[in-house]
């Protein structure tokens, strides 16, 4: 009877299975010097020669006897007969004895009863004759064989990843080829009816193939080769052939989709028709959790889970320490960060959770914020991400302020330049305009003006944009001097006309606030903690009040209020789509997307930059580029963002 | 007239004149997906497509309105008639109505008129017909289009390398194609008459052409293609025809060697044909003084030093921030790691010196050896180092334990194992036998035995190999002590046979130290501060007592007690190819090298280990290796090492 595994496994439970059925076993190849550049060594070398191969020269000068020299200078030079001439390259037919010397150049060979070179500056050159005024050690501007390298030595050790450091050692032996890891070839098949290959056209219903990819790219990273086999429709006899062509050309196969219970168990029963075949159908891992391993004649098949955020959390935990142990890599365990969570994060008990984050540092240390994918479909929760924490299992909460641990997916960029807050299309604008004097990495992340504001207070931000309205009338310097900021300056931005934004020509004939509520309008929030929100609800509380009603009883009416957009851009493309008739966003970015306008207010838009950060260039090059000539031109043509006499004061707040 | 640059730069004012003569102009290509793995995207990249593409569900279900659902329970469920099937991939052709649903797949469209999904385990099938026994809320198990990325949307940034991440994110756009920087080429020449190339016969006089392959390798690592033109003769015309042929084929070209003024000045002379020609001749610089940049057909050249680690550390400093601005990766500045000196350093004035090290970490901190490559000829000086440390012009000496600052050649490799110590084959041999089993990174720094047990002291290493004498005849104890070491304890190692190698056949009769003073007898001796030197000087004090003389008389009769090896492997093949008549060294070390061996002393080597690391596996494989019997058999087959009965004794310092 066979055993079946329908059991799912914690992470480490599941290593060790696989590991209990599969051995990974190198193999190698010979490469030239220059193809083995970044490749893995696969044996110990050892020098076949010396280096230098001879005694050689290291100075311009004269070969000589030193011996003959020692009572030599200044005022008693010793003279000596020239009798030829070495250059480097030749080998030497002379032999010095007592009273003579050969003039030598700089990397030529010794000649026999030589033992030192004098320097050039330390002889007077008399026709035939040198007059040495300056005596030499034996050995002296002289290169022993052997004395970089000696013939036998242990040259490069096996496993060394090669640089063109030991690039070098090889050829300065004459090595011009050398045994080393072969990259292990990975098949990679992507199923799912519903998949398109990228690059082609996509029909309805359809969506782009990721995973073939996303992962192909990580496979080579880890210094595998990936196969791309494609997308297998999920029938039995599609995904099987596909199977056998990848257990027939790869090492290993990798899988995605069609391994949840959904799928009709699809992937699950065509790896069973092997021998084991499956040997783990379910792992504790959000996202993740169904992963199916298989042992198919007798090489490794992991099925990952279709989603592309999962399917790449799964490879990363499981498949690539793999690949890497075949490539030769030495497993480096992730580098860790200690970091503090920016904000409070939820979780889901019985599985593990690994939560992707963003990083920044501040002089207290690191902070995260979760990178907030709302499904694990996400591709972007991934992509914008640093490095994620783990939940455990039987954590639901864990607090902000609370210290984690931060596994990073690669070396953390610094960056240059931290924006965090609100988003706004003219921060794209000036970091494009910046961009064009300065090549820079920057990380911006937007949550918000309330949390820029929160992100400067704590040193983790150079820059927040904030645009919110006090109850006073007053913008921003209210609200930060409430949130008790004091190690920034506010630096006074643009004004951005706020409006209404539908569909080009108003085909819903919308005026105001007003028509949110008509039963054939759907409209599009904003994030709370917006600055946009602010105003948005600021305007609905009027309307209520208006109306008599309660601000609740207002919003319940309202068709999408509940659906909020995290950028103005997010906000127009909705409505652009139709998936929206009306929502509140800034003019500039209507009239990108060809959308009307109904103007609501206008309103200050500000940065609120660390007092720390100010002497940066790259913070120097922000307010330079905001308060120039450029940006002004440029907001004035697109409209809707206003220069005005404020632009570039500095208050302290 | 021309102007004439003849002055030696300081380094800054070099680079500041490059960029007066020359601006590094990118050029850009376009790449498949997976050929842009690891390339720098060229452009900024927006969402040509909403991700998803339409509303799609994230369960499988039943889609529906979810106002029907509303009052839905356990006790009260309601009912609706399932109108179709909604697999993944397939265009909806049906409208969900009030008391309608349909049954989906995960990933399928949601059809109009449906806004949620119900989950496949809150409802009951009765036929046609399903029972909602959970009511759902607008949007539930739906993930709506563009939520994950929008239509417009920034996408990838310009000047992002590209990793599986960025490539998922292109591929969920459907894009298959990117536009990148393209990879600069760089013509690599080498000059020399003495060269040959890596791979054929090297004849006297002859050494192998290094540069190319390892300046080569280092255009890789910094994202240029390399273009490899040889060898050019150290004459005008091959120099010339070598150039041209750079200058026409790629986009900056790299000379190595015939820069110095002993060359003839040769290079200089060729590049001036040029116009502007040289710009600059000489940058004070230690290692690479000599180094030429010119300006030929608005491309650059650079003529690098000849000496291996001179070129590298002048490309590292000049020529590899231009080819990563040409490759669009933003330049990072070199890791810097604060470290302290474990040694005295003596530096020369009026240069700036570029001194390689090697990083050890401690408890304290780092600490850093110089690695000794006696001369700047040396490639191994540059590859058995982890970084390097800047000395200043006016500085003649740095003081151990001064702080340095270490700028690392790349990521500093954690070791998973450091010996620093006396050198011995025993330690090859198990470091060996150790591999078979398990791959791990190892550091062995060769400073002797005192050095090694400094090292200990200082929390340096792991293990220290030791084979020290004291006037009692004690081995290894009494000095530990003296030095006062507390947080170690010796490991009993095995007894080595030293004595003194001569040539098979001993030609020279040699029979004991009193042989060393004979006019036609050359020594090899060893470097201070090692057991065998300690060894050398108590056999040559005890004869200098015997001849009735002062041990510095007798010294000045040696001829090579001068000239120090550094390993026993050193000395052996320096009296192996007759660079010395008679060395001192291991037994072990004369068999392999078929020397003949006269025995003086058979002395304890053993191995101080710090307490902290006996916990460490591979501290403890080296222990168990150490007294396994696969290693007694190794060593008794190689004779000269003997393991004994106290062999693994732990003895507390």
């Amino acid at each position: 009877m066979r055993k079946i595994f329908r059991d799912v496994l914690k992470l480490e439970e599941a290593i060790e299975r696989i590991y209990k059925f599969y051995r990974p076993i190198p193999s190698y190849e010979d490469k030239y010097l220059l193809e083995a550049v970044g490749r893995v060594l696969a044996e110990d070398v050892f020098a076949p020669i010396d280096v230098p191969p001879f005694d050689r020269a290291t100075m311009d000068g004269y070969a000589c006897r030193a011996e003959d020299t020692f009572r030599a200078d200044e005022v008693n030079p010793i003279s000596l007969n020239v009798t030829a001439l070495m250059e480097a390259g030749v080998e030497p037919k002379v032999t010095i004895r007592s009273g003579e010397a050969v003039e030598i150049a700089t990397g030529a060979v010794i000649p026999k009863g030589a033992n030192a070179v004098v320097k050039v500056e330390d002889v007077r050159t008399r026709g035939d004759r040198i007059e040495v005024i300056r005596p030499v050690n034996i050995g002296e501007n002289v290169m022993f064989a052997g004395s970089d390298i000696m013939r036998g030595e242990l040259l490069v050790r096996v496993g060394t990843i090669l640089t063109h450091r030991e690039i070098g050692l090889l050829a300065a032996c004459g090595i011009n080829k050398v045994k080393v890891y072969k990259k292990p070839k990975v098949a990679v098949i992507s199923t799912g009816n519903e998949l398109v290959q990228v690059g082609e056209r996509l029909t309805n219903g359809k969506i782009y193939d990721i995973n073939s990819y996303s992962l192909s790219a990580a496979i080579i990273e880890n210094g595998g080769d990936p196969i791309l086999l494609g997308i297998a429709k999920d029938n039995r006899e599609d995904l099987l052939k596909k199977l056998k062509k990848g257990l027939e050309l790869a090492d290993i196969v990798v899988t995605s989709g069609s391994t949840s219970a959904g799928a009709g168990d699809l992937m699950y029963k065509v790896l069973d028709e092997w021998e084991p075949g499956v040997i783990i159908h379910g792992i504790a891992v959000k996202p993740g959790k169904p992963t199916i391993v298989a042992i198919c004649d007798n090489k490794l098949v992991i099925g990952l889970p279709g989603y592309p955020t999962s399917a790449l959390t799964i490879f990363e935990l499981i498949v690539a320490p793999i690949i890497r142990e075949l490539s030769g890599i030495k497993t480096e365990r992730r580098q860790i960060l200690k970091a503090k969570l920016a904000v409070k994060v939820f979780s889901s008990e019985g599985r593990r959770e690994l939560l992707p984050v963003s990083v920044v540092s501040s002089a207290k240390g690191y902070s995260v914020y979760p990178v907030t994918g709302a499904y694990s479909g996400s591709i972007t929760s991934l992509a914008f991400s640093d490095g994620f924490i783990e939940i455990p299992e039987d954590t639901i909460m864990v607090q902000s302020d609370q210290e984690v641990e931060v596994k990073l997916y690669s070396k953390l960029k610094p960056s240059d330049l931290i924006i965090i807050g609100s988003h706004c299309i003219g921060i794209d604008l000036i970091l494009s305009l910046m961009r064009k004097k300065n090549k820079f990495l920057s990380k911006v992340i937007n949550v918000g003006s309330t949390g820029g504001i929160l992100a400067i207070k704590r040193g983790e931000a150079d820059i927040a944009g904030t645009h919110l309205l006090d109850e006073s009338g007053e913008y921003n310097l209210p609200i930060i001097r409430k949130y008790n900021v004091k190690n920034a300056v506010l630096v006074k931005g643009y004004l951005r006309e706020q409006g209404l934004v539908t569909k080009k020509g108003n085909p819903k004939g919308i005026k105001s606030f007003e028509d949110l509520i008509r039963s054939d309008v759907t409209f599009i929030n904003r994030n709370k903690g917006s600055g946009t929100r602010v105003l948005i609800d600021l305007n609905l509380r009027k309307l209520a009040e208006k109306l008599n009603q309660s601000f609740d009883e207002l919003i319940k009416k309202i068709c999408g209020y509940e659906i909020e957009a995290k950028t103005h851009t997010s906000v127009a493309v909705a409505v652009a789509t139709g998936k929206a008739d009306v929502g509140v966003a800034i003019k500039s970015v209507a009239n990108l997307y060809g959308l009307d306008f109904i103007p609501v207010r206008s309103e200050e838009y500000d940065f609120l930059i660390a007092r720390d950060s100010l002497d940066k260039e790259h913070v120097k090059l922000f307010i330079e580029t905001l308060t120039s000539q450029e940006f002004a031109k440029v907001v004035e043509e697109m409209g809707g963002i206003k220069i005005y006499e404020r632009t570039g004061e500095k208050i302290l707040v």
